[in-house]
């Protein structure tokens, strides 16, 4: 009994701690301070590492940067370890073994680990950095948090019902970027054959023209390239209304869904809600 | 009773003096002209604070400007006072004397302060000209003017009805920025390391991109930039289209909204207008 | 009795002129073949008018031109008698005198009159070629052929129901535009004074950046100027984003009310069309 | 019997050879897989006329290019034979000649021929490439692949419906292109009379200006010219929001008009699907 009782404890605590590391919608105070704190870690982690890359203040202050580094490993390493330890708690990690073997192999965990494997292996200092860019991907852990968790809810869901035609505009824009280089590359070679070398070259300008950006490294002279990038500009207006016009239905049918939801929910003779 | 007259009398003026300076939905015709008047002033001193920078400008008109800033600051102080005097009108600064402390720390009125005090104090001419450009907020008073006052209440409804989704799509730009820059770092750093000699100098660049404003005066040359550039910048499209959506679908939100109120203030029978 | 024939013909023919002319929503074949060829003659002024200012083509082919002009100049003459003489079919010039006076004094008929007029003054050549400009406002009657008829009413309808509102975004954009140089001249000033020398000249570069154009001849080079001008951009992505979001519920909203309109016309029990 | 039996096995053959070449909404997986194969070899074949313009590349593997070219010319006239014979399925190109004439000479069949033709012709080079190009319109072949079937239909759906709108829209922007430029001509010519040069030239400015792409290889100097640019450009702004506005609408009708065949297609009692 006693053993039992203390098991159950044991049980109990593990799952606090998975609900405080992962909370789900509606989390207490504390999961949420939790967050927050790691969160502004990462942040501090992110900061730091770009701030690392300016020569002047890496000199001055190397000791901080270091002593920062070890203090977030520590962080991450028993953030990563408690982890492990209290996945169990969810149905799918069940197993002692398996389960948090199959744990690390998720997407989530194996970011985790990258964060903090290379300062415990003896890797070259270039490495370490790039690896430590990844990190920025825990960055998006900060859309979890609390307030921002319904609505980047519906952004999601907006992008996951309109994924096909987002993906036909994406494909339409490579097609245009092809066909607009291929093109300019016979019209404008010969004139300027070092800025349109060849057509992989040439995306470069197609890119450049089609997103608008216009960075004015590379653009045509001759009259023929001109009147081309007028038209292959004009187009490019075309590639900012679709995903646009896309999205714009999809926000639209996303609220309407909600209304039909709430409405479904609703007794049709009072208007009071009948669950949730 | 002839004294509870004349207390009467002044505060009849008082609220007068009140509604004549701040105007609510439905003015009267001169508590627009004055407005209109106050808001004209407001645009002269901002057109002559520009205009001031122009060194010939200021070298030929120096008198003008300085007996524009005379008159000018004199209305502005009259009508600080007034605005003092008559605050009490409303029930939150009823108070004489905490009232009005609480209106003088107000926002709109502390700006108001701000655009007169600097010429009272016997301050540098630097701070007084940074000054003088808070003015320019009071610029927005534009806004609650009349005819616009019902179309900017839609826009500034549709904002807030949608702001968490505008706030996720601003961390989303800012959260591309940075991986587009830490990524541009690490590829271009060794061929351009006057460019892009660290990851918060490169945020420039994916700034720039990810805007598609593309001053041209930081560009990737090597192979693999050109192609992250390509994939950012496409990337970059859908920051244009993603707020496109949001706010596409909460205008259409508002008015069908505004629709639902029309028809509910309606006779379901014969279609009348029951209030309102 | 003759003559009342005579009279009633001759009162047929000037509505027939009119109707050739000026033809209204279904008109008959000849009067848009009528149009067609006005408004092609119009496009090829247009061209003659862009391909003058090239010297080379301007040195070759002189007479060509003179002569087009010429031709141009009578038919647009011809054009402009007959649209006076038969003007007083419409209700509002129908006094003989009176009512034509009006007419030359309306909009569209002073820009046919600076289309023609110039060449029958001794006015200097200059003179002449910028009024010749004027009369590509005579292309938008291009627009009102046919088939545009319908979509560019509902565009035109669209504009004209959320005027406010596109009016306010373009309030919003100056202002940004004001804030954003006057920020920008006290923070890049010193740095580069031949660039931001004053706030007037500085907005050229707020332009360049809010509509993300980007010429790229003016940018700013200290870190907070960089950094100033990442926000402004990131917000001029909103300057996009706020009209895009107006005009496609007007759209939606247009669609509806013809969807509205439609439904009432149709009985509500078989659905076949009532009236129309 | 025997002889009809054959005669309809080959019939059949034919039948499943045009299927597999030109699968209709549900090909079935050999289709799919079959029409996959030459849509990759397509993009192999764009991908080798790209990187054979990089001089570098086409000099260390030219017999590779060469062979490529064979097998995949000899994979494509093999399809086209192929296409050619079993075309006669189709009810319109029915007949064994004439029916195939017609084939022949039908726009995707020309684009066929156009990819293969210029290898048994002993032509020049440089054509060859050129039509080479033609093929990446087999590209759009892609575009009918099976997930992408759907999503390609209701973006041209929405594209056909908004035809008028979209076309209007394009007609405004050349419009304001040609206005641009002639007011722009006769302001900066005199200043940069090598960039603003004629009206022609003068366009390449406004297309750069009004798609804000901005090279910044033309841009204006003057007072005049800075102001006239802006009004442009935040007009160019317009030019994005239109298209923009349209497709959204577009989209949202679209997809009220799909919900509409469905609720349609469903019994108004219980919900189920009457057909389809």
């Amino acid at each position: 009994m006693n053993r039992n009782n203390r098991d159950r404890g044991y049980k109990r605590l593990k799952k606090k701690v998975h609900l405080l590391l992962d909370p789900t919608d509606g989390g207490t105070f504390w999961d949420q301070v939790i967050n927050s704190l790691i969160v502004c870690l990462i942040l501090l982690n992110l900061a730091a590492v770009c701030l690392e890359t300016v020569e002047s203040l890496y000199q001055g202050y190397r000791s901080w940067f270091r002593n920062f580094e070890l203090f977030s490993i520590t962080i991450f390493s028993i953030e990563y370890l408690l982890r492990l330890w209290s996945c169990t708690c969810i149905r799918k990690y069940r197993h002692p073994l398996k389960g948090r073997l199959r744990y690390i192999l998720s997407a989530g965990s194996l970011v985790d680990l990258a964060a903090i494997l290379p300062f415990y292996l003896p890797l070259s200092g270039l490495d370490l950095r790039s690896l430590r860019v990844l990190r920025m991907i825990r960055f998006m852990r900060f859309f979890k948090l609390g307030r921002f968790l319904n609505a980047s809810r519906v952004i999601r869901r907006v992008f996951a019902s309109k994924k096909e035609e987002l993906l036909i505009s994406v494909l339409l824009v490579f097609t245009l970027i092809i066909l607009a280089a291929s093109a300019m590359y016979f019209v404008e070679h010969d004139t300027q054959p070092d800025k349109f070398s060849s057509i992989p070259e040439t995306m470069w300008w197609s890119v450049a023209t089609l997103t608008t950006v216009g960075y004015g490294d590379v653009y045509p002279i001759t009259s023929i390239g001109k009147t081309l990038t007028a038209c292959i500009s004009i187009l490019g207006i075309g590639m900012f209304a679709l995903p646009a016009g896309i999205l714009a239905s999809g926000f639209s049918e996303e609220f309407k869904r909600k209304e039909a939801r709430v409405a479904a929910a609703c007794c049709p003779h009072c208007g009071m809600a009948l669950y949730e």
